[in-house]
């Protein structure tokens, strides 16, 4: 199912271009710096070649198969090229151009038309209103910003369904600064043949893919999408941003993909039962997909600090502990002995109390230490660690030490304060697939959200 | 006052050393590092030069006035070097070491011997248990974090108190990624002496201050601690993250700093009676101390989105509406002949509704028109402009634009999305003093932050 989409040999720019101000010339720089390696077939009648690429003028000249034909010109060439990519067999069809369902009427007829064309034929269709697809381990990036201004995340474990585009590529943007990496990004546009569910059921399926975060505007067929959800959610996490939530902002969505509004409390009750993990912006739903993709759930709602920082650990335990401005989760009750084995291994002014401050004495070693003492203690049912750089007996190294206990059946989730030798540090935390956030309160929600899937998981059973 | 705190011209630093693994030689290294250009007097027994400076044997022995001396050497030496200090009129003495009260007893009883060492003279004490100072307008830095681990912020308007050192060094780091300045940085610690009433009471008046962050563990001196944030709030905003929240997280404050608990009902309400904003974590304490420094506050409820993204617009509105998840205000209702002059400007399938979608295809010059156009209509209180890089007509330039438009009675605060071109963005606003923040949540809870302050401002009148 949809090898010749995440595989493709062959990927045809139709409206590709010399012009470094247009489209066409951005998809094929894109193809090209991300290195993909099949045959890339640039499509202009007035070119012979664009960026050393022998350049054909249709897409019927081309004479070979064509797997992906990515549409890069104005609406009123669409349903032509479409008829022309059936006829020679297409695999898939993205179509970038806007001005369809989201600008009336007339667009949806022609989103209808579309449909027509294809119907009962082997090509489908992705979009229309689309960027298109971003496949890393594929070097297949269809995306029509350049290089020169957003980052593309590496390869990864999160597969990213977006029904936006642009805030599919700034998201990525986001979070390529920490190395953060996906298995696969679609945006899905106008939807009108390629759909959410098809794409569920393959991510929840491909080995490559630890979980699933969708952004959706519109639900596509109600009671499916949510049944899909909840059997997907099951296999592995999926995530879900949903806007649109309230009256006037569902009407901006309806202009921006032509969205449908849906009940903002019937959705969540439809994704709480399918315990899906929903999120409210585009850094909840990335951090989500992340600490889901490589922590095992939460088995208790009990959780130890440790830190170098005083201050950290204590407002650390206010998002923990308080249901207002916080995730209302409890502090772990240390067992006496745990304290005391800690308390040999830090300094005497520091607390061997839940939050476990190392003060700024503290090293990379009595991290090795702490950390095995902390999960034996079956009051701990997982563990905050702070890796913060301005303690001079810590560094990158840090980072190992974590990995020895990051495999277990108790979750280590990592929050790292500041930009410098902090930056280097979530980077190969992220690396070795250890969730890690650049702030506080980001790293007390992941926790929530293992726990919630947890209880999910536990209640399903 | 505290004159040759701010504008010291020398500084002994007692317990410099040699060696990089020791805190006296970090601080040093931070003071020669931040281009201190008084004088710097190491002091230490057995050195004659550290880092090219002459080392004197003792504190006396220096022989010049000492505005500031800091003592970075461990518990017990700290009373004889403080009388030393009063002895030879010493302005300030910041006292890194920790192990006082917020060990216990015998600590406590150590910081009132200091206490009355000093009474009646004009030796001021900062800490113990402090990292000190930081004043980039005049380069003096006595943090305990070595330069090659985190990065100080430049000058800017951002006054901040934090009783806490790692918790400020870390929030500093974080924020200079951006670029986001600070007018002086003190880090009180256990406060016995110099404290945060009468540092409230400097930058109130201080004339590079805009706006006071405050980050605070115990409070001082109860009704007095409010009574100076009213009156200083009046003059100028102030920020209040105060920690230990629950039971369990104000039982670790205590052991961090030695603070006592209080009543979080009770500081909430003396809060809001203040008129201050109160903070969650270290990102809110910066990001509200940013806004409040460089806008106007909001005059009414009414918020127009500007977007090249049309799914980030569409959150934006369902954050700017929403009670849960949300910051419970409005999307400004646009007059028609706002609407239609919009019309006139972006492409036929972008949007006139509020939130504005320009599409990809929005470039500067739209924004350079539809700003006007938007601040005209008497419906709109405030704009969250979005600069987002992926949109190819839109670059750094867009700053230009803003600018124009930011000292108006009508707030504009921008999101930046992204990355690579987006920090650029970012670094460049921030520059220029205009409230920018890097993900959708943050520049609408800002939004909501100059709202309440435009609000208690309007009831107090």
């Amino acid at each position: 199912m949809f090898e010749t989409l995440f595989k493709p040999q062959s990927i045809a720019v139709v409206g590709a271009s010399r012009n470094p101000g247009k489209i066409g010339y951005t998809i094929l720089m894109n193809l090209k710096m991300t290195g993909f390696n099949g045959k890339i077939f640039p499509v202009n009648r007035n070119e012979s070649e664009i960026l050393g690429l022998k350049c054909y003028p249709s897409l019927s000249d081309i004479g070979e198969k064509v797997d992906i034909a990515v549409l890069a010109l104005p609406v009123k060439y669409i349903p032509e090229l479409v008829s022309e990519c059936k006829d020679i067999g297409t695999g898939y069809v993205i179509i970038i151009s806007g001005g369809f369902s989201e600008t009336g009427g007339a667009g949806k007829e022609m989103e209808e038309q579309l449909a027509r064309i294809i119907y009962g034929s082997g090509t489908r269709i992705i979009g229309p209103n689309t960027v298109g697809v971003y496949f890393p381990y594929n070097r297949v990036n269809t995306a029509l910003t350049p290089p020169d201004r957003v980052l593309f995340p590496p390869e990864g474990k999160i597969a990213f369904i977006s029904q936006s585009g642009a805030l599919g590529l700034l998201a990525m943007d986001s979070i390529s600064e920490y190395g953060v990496g996906i298995s696969a990004f679609i945006n899905l546009g106008n939807m009108i043949d390629l759909n959410d569910l098809e794409l569920l059921d393959y991510f929840g399926k491909d080995e490559k893919t630890g979980s699933v975060v969708v952004y959706i505007e519109s639900v596509s067929s109600g009671k499916l999408f949510f049944e899909k959800i909840r059997e997907i959610n099951r296999i592995k996490p999926v995530v879900v941003l949903k806007s649109g939530r309230t009256q006037s902002s569902a009407m901006a969505a309806s202009l921006h993909t032509g969205a449908m509004a849906t009940n903002d409390a019937i959705l969540n009750g439809a994704l709480l039962q399918a315990g899906a993990t929903r999120a409210y912006d585009e850094t909840e739903l990335l951090d989500y997909g992340r600490v889901l993709a490589y922590s095992k759930p939460l088995r208790g709602k009990n959780i130890a600090v440790v830190t170098t920082a005083g201050g950290i650990g204590v407002i650390t335990s206010d998002y923990i502990s308080s249901k207002h401005h916080g995730i209302g989760l409890s502090l772990a009750r240390l067992k006496e002995s745990t304290k005391d084995a800690i308390k040999k291994i830090i300094v005497p002014f520091g607390s061997a109390e839940n939050p476990i401050d190392l003060t700024a004495d503290g090293s990379t070693s009595d991290y090795k230490k702490i950390l095995p003492i902390l999960l034996d203690d079956p009051g701990v049912d997982g563990i905050i660690i702070y890796a913060l750089p301005q303690t001079p007996k810590m560094d990158v190294s840090i980072v190992d030490v974590i990995q020895e206990y990051a495999n277990g059946i108790k979750p280590l989730v990592v929050g790292v304060i500041g930009s410098k030798m902090g930056r280097d540090i979530i980077i190969e935390l992220e690396r070795r697939k250890i969730p890690a956030f650049p702030s506080i309160q980001r790293t007390v929600k992941a926790v929530k959200v293992l726990y919630d899937y947890g209880t999910y998981m536990k209640r399903r059973l």
